[in-house]
């Protein structure tokens, strides 16, 4: 949906709309014959929900797409994933909390293990351990760049994040990281005249970061990619005109609601907690976005039958979000994360779109199977549900005459 | 669609094709649990040809969109409705069969109510009766403009058509309508070069205006919005190599018709006289568009009953259609104007494509869920029946080698 196209047709109204995304809904059979996480588990609210609604599953990106979590909850948020991009420094420093500015840069960075020719023999370094890693960020404090801030942050195991900071930074250039091992790391080019300086900038960063952990093997190197600057994007309020807000538990889920203008609410990770939020914001917002996290790192660890009992927990909430009286709910994941792949996966994402006005489409219960013949139909764009909501909670003029 | 790619594959053909648009046909249930009304319509006809035919919901714009009657119909007609875009001052012009020359400029005109401070207090001059409005258009001739025709017809209650026709007018000037009352009309400022001449004459236009109904309080101002010229797009019979009939009850579908090349026949507001016109007219062309009305005004009205009959009423004449031996008959709607909403509305619209080698898709009625699992999918886009049309007429040729 063309941002251009809808906007003009806005109206306002004092309807409410709430996304529910249960991270990595989606699933598949353990075995042939077999039913999926969500047809496993009972939820005879969700089954209510469904029979009342339209159902469907979503493409978050296109046919035979793996989405990460940043384009397919962009995605949801009727953000075309292609057109909005956010680079991987920048998702790091929102994984993280960290308060990108308008000067900043961020890469994602690798602690990496080099021999005595400078070439990489692996990539992760041994994933040290996230103290370790502690470490040797406070020693790369020492690194001096002239008129530039430098932040250099623990993430995770191998993983840092480092933001520069300063006038006349580009994220323009390439990554150092030459994703296998046998290489030198590159040095990074400048793909244009904006990149030539923060280029320059890196190159001195890494040489000085090499000569700090020479002694530090398995972690004597770094690998740097993903430059990217924090986009300056259309807010979700100018271009839906809603006032949303964002109901999380991790920091990288708030943080990609916050560059789009959403109001973050950082929340315990109980669907419980959340609701504590959502009641309590009730009255301030139109849209409300909330994010359980639990189903997708069960699915993850290949683990069903916790996916299984974490479903029908978030089902047996539903009547606690219902009792708000939203016009418009939505209930779907940003992807699938089959336990069977224990990972993200190209799989459609079972949705529920409900609302007074919504055409029955004979579906009476939730899961994968029966989203197939619902109203929204078994492979549709997950952008278009915004404007399937917003029409639905009668903020949508009428086009043309 | 694209125009030229489907242009070099035309192949000449002597089937025939009928696109019978029943206005407003989609719907939804009064109540939970309910039917709409085309599942509540009996409809034996219908339902064979359904049975015989692919099945499915177009979604005549997007998703979410609610479409006004001019994109519906040119989707239908295989016309990207997001770019063959009709200005509000053309429709009212084809509303009332008024005929554009290429010289002309239209507007779609309101008599509203302003305050001595020239603020609007009423955008519709508390709805004037059309006799009223006869008298107010009568007046206006006065208005006096150097070298050019002024037109101002009486389209219904406040409502009127400005058409200013001349050498070197264009469209592309702003509403004088600010959509809100409190404030003043605006002045037409020019968008472009283009625009300067146009809008000077405007601006003349409405003090002309202002000075004459001064005194006829409600109606003491005029607004205007919609400038448009008559547009110059690929025709019907290029685009798709079909000699199109348009039969219609109503100026603004045979306009609308007309604006592509089609040949339009007015009919009396009644099935059986557009099949009289249909009969006569069988063996002249290759196309016909037949427009039926009432549905979508039943709707409207929230007469979920009245627009059951009427449904009942189209399914009546399908026996009388079906013996002129049509090739490919399409039974839809433009859009849906479920009586529940008393507008039109954003859902997807039941459809029929009958041909003699239509795969059958184990649809076996005609109705909004029966379509859900018909062939051509539960949103499919209206501009594809087009294409989907040729094929089944042997109209098109093979892509590639």
């Amino acid at each position: 949906m063309n941002f251009d196209f809808i906007q003009p047709l806005l109206k306002e109204d004092k309807t409410k709309i709430i996304l529910l995304v249960i991270d990595g809904l989606g699933g598949t059979p353990l075995d042939w014959g077999g039913l999926t996480e969500l047809e496993t588990a009972s939820t005879p609210n969700l089954d209510e929900l469904a029979a009342h609604g339209l159902c469907g599953l979503h493409q978050p990106i296109g046919a035979g797409i793996t989405p990460g979590s940043g384009p397919s909850h962009l995605a949801l948020f009727g953000y075309d994933p292609c057109k909005y991009m956010v680079g991987r420094g920048v998702l790091s420093a929102l994984g993280i909390d960290f308060d990108l500015t308008s000067q900043d840069v961020a890469a994602r960075g690798n602690f990496c293990t080099i021999n005595e020719q400078g070439e990489i023999t692996d990539r992760r370094a041994g994933r040290i351990s996230t103290d370790k890693n502690k470490d040797l960020c406070a020693l790369l404090k020492k690194v001096i760049l002239p008129d530039i801030e430098v932040f250099v942050k623990t993430v995770k195991e191998h993983r840092f994040l480092l933001v520069l900071r300063g006038e006349g930074l580009s994220g323009d250039i390439p990554d150092t990281d030459p994703q296998n091992v046998d290489l030198k790391p590159f040095e990074p080019k400048p793909r244009s005249l904006e990149g030539v300086k923060t280029a320059a900038l890196v190159t001195t960063f890494v040489e000085q970061a090499q000569r700090i952990l020479k002694d530090h093997r398995p972690a004597n190197m770094v690998l740097l990619r993903g430059f990217s600057q924090r986009p300056q994007w259309p807010l979700f309020d100018e271009v839906f005109g809603l006032k949303a807000a964002a109901i999380a538990a991790y920091p990288m889920y708030l943080g990609l609601a916050r560059l789009i203008g959403m109001k973050p609410f950082h929340s315990n990770n109980t669907i419980e907690d959340e609701l504590d939020v959502l009641e309590n914001q009730w009255k301030n917002f139109d849209f409300f976005y909330i994010h359980i996290k639990s189903t997708d790192s069960a699915g993850e660890d290949g683990d069903f039958n916790r996916k299984v009992r974490l479903i029908e927990k978030v089902d047996q909430n539903i009547p606690r979000i219902r009792s708000l009286e939203p016009n418009v709910m939505i209930v779907t994941g940003d992807h699938s994360t089959p336990a069977a792949l224990k990972s993200h996966s190209w799989h459609p994402v079972p949705t529920i779109l409900w609302a007074r006005h919504c055409r029955p489409d004979g579906v009476d219960h939730f899961g994968e199977r029966a989203c197939l013949s619902g109203g929204l139909g078994p492979n549709f764009p997950a952008v278009d549900l915004m404007p399937f909501a917003l029409a639905n909670a009668f903020r949508l003029d009428k086009f043309g005459a």
